[in-house]
């Protein structure tokens, strides 16, 4: 293999030491004395490869290495250094490794590629501090507006639009951030899975095709409020009974859609929650995933059916809302087919898979053709201390990256 | 019939103007303004029968007719006057007014019975003031303490013990409001159902056959928490999707259970309650209520080997603990004999059924024989400003008290 297993081991560990939870894991959020640490690490790293780093009106840290191609379009790599408070080590920063050990290999091999490449690490994917999760991507796809930044405001209420003045960045002119279509051939990402599918089916690589369309829901169910003891079970209305059923029905709906479809009952609140009373509200949350519309579709029109049948005649009633829609989002054919002719060739075992999470890939859709790439996650752990992959694993994840990158920005050998 | 509707319907709407909330359901909480102007109103009522009027070191209000016998055991007639916050009419007060009528038509009619009785009107049954429920009656059978007193205070940190002194009763006193063994002949009670079992069996009158007994439970689910998107559903440990498919399955159980047996999930709390996070814990109480310990223990052991069952591989664990157990009690068969005869002779439409909530009955039930009649409540509803019951029900079941009452004193008619 091209790339170096110590080197992006030495990067994994070296940012993590940014943190502001040491023993309580890794909690590194956006505009911090933790931010700069690393921001510093990252371009004392990226300047060594010879490239040269600038930092965009968002505060993205981005290094550009030049290619043949006089004004094309640039190939852009890399993740988000952010972290979700007492995180993981690998949730972000495995991809900004990957970029990294990608420029570094190309330029100890003294590698020229036609189409320039521009490494990216992002802020404020995850929203931790500030609450505008994927901004660092949004705002290069135009998304982001000045009064938004003086909107967000962190637990202390300290805006978004001065955290960055503080840190020395132009808020005001964050419409400087946006890139043009047409200015950007490729965007590619790699991420830690999240997720215990790699880990589960022994692969080394999953080739995400799409990442999910996402259905948020609110159902509410109102029956009678009564006492435990006096109503006698056929002349009873209850809420949190109706509701058993409809969530025990609920994942049998996205088992039965199949090909990856998913679907959580996360939240539940019931009235009046006491021992001695027949519930007479219940409300919960249904978060429906699928890499496929139809399957989105079909789950909650069987959460629907089956509330109209299952109520019927029962004096409960339902109210189903939805709360948030949003619709799959396709990688790019040509990436995923070069990633799956890397892992060919590499002899790396992989699989195509949905991605259950957003990424910055999602939003960098809108302005070109991306790709991502997972590696396994242990026990599928994410957001929390326990997250690992093992860096081996990560490195052949670095590996087909670089490779794939070779490809896109068409590296002359 | 002997007792007269327009007295009865009178007691109930004169005890209603005792009341700290009005426009908002009725609320009187032991020994407060209220509970003195209802006690007041009794006083003048029993002495206008020409009944000994005194009240017992508890605060109970009791009324003595005396029998032909000497030293004869006493037949106790009556009910509590204390309400819930926010309350209705009828639960408690319609007992008292049964009680006040049986006295009225024996004195108009110059009836005597060879057994004395005694009317009394019980204080905090409902424990909305200061969490003492069934207070009244407990401290009867000898259940009430000194040092409870003091502990028990209201919500403005007002003691139990010093409520009463300050009301002009001896709370130091409290053990010589017990009553002993064999100076009770029977206990009988009239009150409203607070369900809706008779009205949608189109019954008059209810004989209570035993009050519930009761187990209530905490059951933990622990599964894994995880993301809603990065976990396919095969992989995942979902611990409200388990306890929804319990709840469910406890409803089930009651129902196969049978003989009014009723099983309720009144309150759950999942962990960690994100729209997007697998939950990880999930905690729910259930309450199981029959009249038949066997059924209780079905139920109970259902739960048990349902939770063994479904749990089994799934990496979902699971803990049930035991909260609290009250054994059925059964109201006595010859007080029960004597009112199915009563309904019959009256031509009313009754039932034996069990009581699903407790009553005082059910500790007088230590002392004495005990009986229970209920009359049908309005769409079952009670503890609430809308809790009704037609007077011209109430004055059946007052009928058929009275002549309970007679033939367990032994009227020489």
């Amino acid at each position: 293999m091209w790339t170096k297993l110590d080197r992006i081991q030495r990067d994994i560990e070296e940012l993590a030491k940014f943190n502001s939870t040491p023993g309580r894991g890794l909690t590194r959020f956006s505009l911090t004395a933790e931010d700069r640490a690393a921001r510093n690490y990252l371009k004392k790293e990226l300047l060594g490869c010879g490239l040269k780093v600038f930092e965009d009106a968002a505060g993205n840290l981005t290094a550009r290495r030049e290619g043949l191609l006089q004004d094309a379009p640039v190939v852009m790599i890399g993740s988000h250094f952010d972290s979700v408070k007492s995180g993981g080590n690998f949730d972000g920063p495995a991809g900004v490794a990957a970029a990294l050990e990608t420029v570094r290999v190309l330029s100890e091999r003294g590698i020229d590629t036609l189409y320039p490449i521009e490494v990216v690490a992002m802020i404020e994917e995850e929203g931790a501090r500030f609450g505008a999760s994927l901004y660092g991507s949004r705002a290069m796809a135009g998304k982001i507006s000045v009064a938004q930044l003086k909107d967000r405001k962190d637990s202390e209420g300290i805006s978004m639009f001065d955290a960055l003045k503080n840190f020395g960045f132009r808020p005001e002119d964050i419409a400087a951030a946006q890139r043009l279509p047409g200015s950007i051939k490729a965007f590619l990402e790699l991420h830690i899975e999240q997720g215990p599918l790699l880990e589960s089916e022994g692969l080394d690589i999953g080739i995400v095709g799409d990442i999910v369309g996402i259905q948020d829901l609110i159902i509410k169910l109102i029956g009678r409020q009564g006492h435990a003891g006096t109503i006698p079970m056929h002349l009873r209305a209850d809420a949190l009974n109706a509701a058993a059923r409809v969530i025990a029905k609920i994942s049998d709906l996205a088992v039965a859609a199949g090909e990856g479809t998913v679907a959580t009952v996360g939240w539940l609140s019931v009235k009046p929650g006491g021992f001695n009373i027949i519930p007479g509200e219940a409300e919960f949350s249904v978060d429906i995933r699928s890499g496929k519309q139809a399957h989105v579709d079909t789950v909650t029109q069987g959460i629907a059916d089956f509330l109209q049948e299952m109520t019927q005649g029962t004096g409960v009633q339902f109210e189903m809302t939805s709360l948030m829609k949003v619709e799959p989002v396709r990688m790019s054919a040509g990436i995923v087919a070069i990633e799956t002719a890397c892992c060919e060739k590499m002899g790396l075992k992989s699989r195509i898979m949905s991605s259950g999470a957003g990424h910055d890939a999602m939003v960098m859709a809108d302005l070109t053709d991306v790709g991502l790439l997972f590696v396994p996650s242990l026990a599928g752990r994410s957001h929390c201390p326990e997250e690992w992959t093992d860096y081996g694993q990560l490195q052949k994840g670095v590996e087909v990256y670089l490779h794939t990158v070779m490809e896109l920005a068409e590296a002359q050998l």
